[in-house]
């Protein structure tokens, strides 16, 4: 029932064509998203930012075509994470329009121009190439979600110094993503160096004690700098909605 | 080395009172914090926005009373968290116009109003009584970084209705900041129902298998709600201290 | 808004007193409870079949007393949980109808006789006196809830043929809740016995790697008897709870 | 020695066939099953209401083949799960009656039909298509187990009000299954909107943090909502094992 | 129903005093245990070897006193481990045959001479004066049981040589426990040189990264000297059990 | 240097072929294993009971025919546990009086017949086939080891009577080794019914929550029945060398 | 900015081509390591004594040879490490100076010869066959540092005395690395027998309660030798590293 | 038995006072030490250069007094560590030349002087005063060893800039030992600016997340830096032990 419906039994209440117990019935029943909740979720991209969604890990190639086709029909805007290179050559040799980054393993298909949305830049540092592929997935999703974005590849921790001369790029970013396996340290240093938000993703990068990414993860929670906040291991596209979220001009 | 010491020492080479070989061996030797990055320690309370900070929870009072009397003397104002009330005790003996607050277990002294640096409104909301210290940290914390801070308290998951009441303090905020214990889940419901950005805070509230909130953690680290960021378990002061840097106003 | 008055509203519609928008706003804007949503809510009693209920562990005797206070006045029956003797003490010489059951730790204040409203007889089993204090927490709870309780002391994995002397009692109960320390294996044999639902509760005696209930949290979770179901370390409370909805003659 | 034997036993005695001293050797090493206790044993799908099942994750299909054809020579229904597909192919070409189920991974052969038992209807609850194999597990089994079932998928803790409109099916259901995996939060909310039991299944959904598993799992064990009771991780069989034990007409 | 019931309930039989029948219904419904099953219950202390023993950590001196003079009445040797020395005090004064050992922190009271019951003699193995409780607690026992012990404290793993001046000692023993904190790599290093059965009991001696005994547990279960068995943690009472049984000369 | 050797030594220094000096030179750096200890070592299988083992889990068939060919050659007996079916092949082509168990995946090699040394039985008992593997390792360890081995298979803890139909073969054993995955509960149950050594071993067999054997190996720690014992998990070799040394006719 | 062009700078300042307030502002935003800091990056292997270091986990083959074939221009020695068999025969074949270790999975290419710049020997022990691809990674490295390395192999824990056949090498090494897994407790017995340093080097060698390397890593850090220090599991390149830090003959 | 008395042997094998039968059973059962492997222990703390050391954490004052009584009596030099201020006052009460350091809380006891042994300086760091206490542990211990120690305080890694104004101290320094809490990042960035030996040493400051150190532990252990080497956490003794056999002049 949309707004137009109701104001349409609203006036059969008041004409007499519904009597008040039948409105009583009609309205008691119902449900919550006509009264204009439920219909956020219809428009949930809009409402968030984000496009639709879909992550690639546990689908076939045919579930993903299947999803995509109706995602296409509805005008929307895809994005697609975690993707496997074999399946994504299914997906584009389906969708020709679409675009797979091999080294953040997305898939996106862009059907109306991204708007930027962000006031400022997103920028995207990690350590080395080993950590490379997270921090291109929320490079890859921030874009998507009407970012300006930039990335600072190879400042590590144990080569300090390298970061002093990027201060003015890690200083003008308006949110910074730090993407850090191993000891995860790197956040604490750049939250010491920038004012702006800093959201840190924890990586699988590592062996032994690295505990597919507890070590980072944990160094991270404890970080010294205070006002880091942390996402779940390897999660470079949920940094990259956090980010799209603080970045956003008019958020609500 | 300051910025004067730095003229002289160029003007003394363009005058020939020192020559090239002497200036290049004092540069060379020349410690960062004279080229005007240090002193950005010196402020880093303006840097960051944060007042000078002590966390007392290994501190005697004496210690803290000389570290405060130090800050005092600097014109600082001051924020002590983890404090116990016995401690508090002696200080707001020795400063009457400092503060205690026994829920939040913080002491705050005012020397130089604080000035609203914030955008908007950060929304501090936690599930009840229990959790109510943690998000009362991040109250107070944030006031003291210059921002308007309300408090939610009491909108829980399994009465997941109340949340819907109060949908319109929810979506007004520029930041939420999500305090839970036990399973952690609100911030879920909570990313799901706003746009701005949300960082949750697990606490070590629960018994058995909470494990003295990593459960919550865990919880939060998993949301399904994407763009949620997390801090350490019931760091409160964290939270705040982040959602500050995304509430600024002019953050760099 | 009330049924009464959602009535009145739909009158004033049919009547003209209230225009179509006008309607269309208040509608808009009414918050869900009106709708009898959350009405359950403030009866949440009624509905779950739970008392008031407190959890003792962390408040002081002054608060308990102010919230026991509150609910009294409500005519509700009062359970409180996890309460220390010392607390409890305060309690009932402020309550004197008000009773403390030092193994179980519980306080409970009937105001109104408790409807038996289960359709079977509930049994508690435990294999010591280490037990005790959680199998007893599940009895109070599950009487106060309005259930026949039983229990059932001292039968132990390690004893195993003083369970047969007992199967009629087990076999006739509606509701086995399993209690056990240790390596928790006792509701493994018992799940091979019965027929009924059988809650597991693992409690934290213990020592070494017992890891204060992890192993016999685990040991339930991995059960070979197919149909057994867990709560938390040392949840008694849960237990009777769960134990309660399915023992409940009309659940809805 | 069955029933006949012992009457037989203790006839020889009145007559003096036997003497008293022979009576008391045989009696005396009587194994105890012929007591009647583990007759029980030779009926245990009856006594416990489940068909014959093998848990098919680590078996051939050679010897899953032996076993079904012995239960089918002894007249059992059959249920297979954790049924890989390639294994379902050799099963279902030697026993065409029977049925592979691939989202559930679950292989059925009725030869009896299954009578309905239960006294209402099983609801089993999902976030999503990821957690759908686990989900259908629990719906095969229970339904093999004679129970009515009915599935509610796609409703998730990040888009709440969705759960609102189907609270009628919610709350109509004599025993709900809540499958869910990241921070496993479902069960809570849906804990708070009913009164009769619910049994959560943490899923090994999710990646980095949820550890396989671990985060869902321990966001149940504290849930909110008191009387949610939880299975092993991915555990549908054994959910739905527990729903039947509730749900049974006649337990004993 | 004891042997004697059981003879005259077959007399009866035979003599027509019983109905066949009756017997039929009095057998069927027969407990196990007069059967001659549980009267080893009755008896454990004589089927294990144990005396009837106490664990003591959380009982209080008044719940002890009431057990023991139980013990006592029925003329038992009794055991009471992990005894405080203050609760000590109150049981000495009460019990004044008994005997504290401040060091084992155990209660013991013998009524009938212990009788050496083992083939041969127990060592117990200890590196240091923190491990000597464990090792204590296991000593004590052990004699209880009827064992001739004997105590080698003070030889390290990273004093190894002392080690070989005691080789007459180690491998003239019929088992061996080991009782070691910190990296528990003692075991492996006896198991290595003695051919007898080696028990390992880790301690919670260490700090840090000894995880309260995990470090030396883990150690202990993988140890490179096969056939090294392991109890749980500061667990010198069962390590002694099991010794026991393993040197017990007719153990059947 | 050998008995032979040091006595000419001496020899040599008392008819003063030489002197005091050279004397001293020779014995002060005299390797120990000449005094009669390192030779123990030579004959290491000899001293322990155990035959020449190897681990097969990383070596290739190459390697391990190299190896398994110099044992050939000294007229050792051979086993290798956790061998693959596929290197077994080679194995047994090459050394055709092999013989490999493909359910307890070891090759045996006997060329001198294995002398029965132990005293007893040894019983090694699981609950059902998923735990056999283990089982038959133990089982055939056991036997290469010089005992008397009996299998009892499919008795386990939710059908708990039907252990009690083997009380003989139980009570008879020397030592039981018990075999068991999930909540590990099979060595309380049976340490509770015997007065023999109980050797705990658990397994890697289950899913979710057993978290590979740690949920079994914590139960069997955990223990109510005094004196079990437990080795890592799967290790069936480690029990059997356990019980091996415990069954031992003359153990020194 | 390199020393000429700042050397140009002043020389510009002191002739008046450059004004003082110009100086300021080029001197303000002056990068670091135009300051001779950073410089040492660009030389890390001379700073460090490490040649230039590619871990082979994660890179294919291809951007290998990419990377190899620009440290070959540079003149640098190369080496790999974590290089699996296939990918190193495609390095081989394009570098057939280089040379593949394939117990130790390196790659090394020596350009200039290595100059030896230790002051003592090194001394990598382990304790067997399985521990050997660890302790060959640390030998390789430590030698392309620079270093006199030697082996010593086959000697563990539950053989001990092979030890003390080695007492002048162990005693004679300058820095001894410790390659063990399992319990770990190799590090210990030699930092009881040497002065000089241990370095202790976990290796995931094991199973079941192993836990990848964790047992013996917890074991390393509990030593009772007091002075053994510990690297991550399985990181040999890391030990040598560190030792041939330790044994430098000029370090700074 | 010393080189004397085993002099005198030879001599009476020589001269015939003993036969050779008579020699070869003393020397047979002669305990090693008297070959000069064990004597080292009796002067352990000359071999590892290690002064008299006793754990003060479970110590009553009573048992130190008497140890400390007898290290007096040998004219050892006497180090306590982990000593409560309340046990120190009776110590230095009885030994008055002791000296107990409060923040470190070591009691220490020179009777001859300590004389260098180290090559260079040891550095010890840490970021705050809450790492203090675990720093000036290590600081105490290695002077005791003989080792000259600075100490620089207030160097952390959210404020990396202050270290760049130390770089000569961290440079010139043997070795150094970095203590840290919380993320334990600060080893990382010193191993990347110095070439001597780092020795990471993981604090329990912290709360939540970091586990009681166990985040700086694993963040230490995955040093991005390679060659940092790790000890347990806030063992500060073993750090200054390690450090002191690297520093050692004379090592062997």
């Amino acid at each position: 029932m949309n707004p137009v419906e109701l104001k349409k039994l609203l006036a059969d209440l008041s004409t007499g064509k519904l009597s008040v117990d039948e409105g009583m019935e009609r309205l008691a029943t119902l449900p919550y998203e006509d009264l204009g909740v439920a219909r956020i979720d219809h428009h949930r991209h809009l409402r968030q930012g984000t496009p639709e969604t879909i992550l690639g890990a546990r689908k076939t190639a045919e579930q993903m075509i299947t999803i995509v086709g109706a995602m296409v029909r509805r005008g929307s805007n895809v994005l697609i994470t975690r993707l496997d290179a074999d399946k994504a050559e299914s997906l584009v040799a389906k969708f020709p329009k679409g675009c797979y980054d091999g080294e953040a393993r997305t898939f996106t298909l862009v059907q109306t121009p991204v708007e930027v949305l962000g006031k400022g830049r997103i920028l995207v540092v990690c350590a080395g190439t080993s950590d490379l592929p997270v921090a291109r997935e929320a490079t890859v999703t921030a874009r998507m979600l009407g970012n300006e974005v930039e990335e600072l590849v190879d400042v590590g921790v144990a080569g300090i110094h390298r970061l002093f001369d990027r201060l003015d790029i890690l200083r003008s970013a308006a949110v910074v993503i730090v993407v850090a396996g191993m000891e995860g340290a790197l956040p604490s240093v750049i939250g010491g160096l920038v004012a702006s938000p800093v959201i840190a993703v924890p990586t699988s990068v590592g062996y032994g004690a690295s505990f597919g990414g507890i070590a980072a993860l944990l160094g991270m929670l404890n970080s010294c700098a205070s006002g880091v906040t942390v996402v779940n291991i390897d999660n470079g596209f949920g940094a990259a909605c956090a980010a799209a979220r603080i970045n956003r001009r008019n958020p609500s």
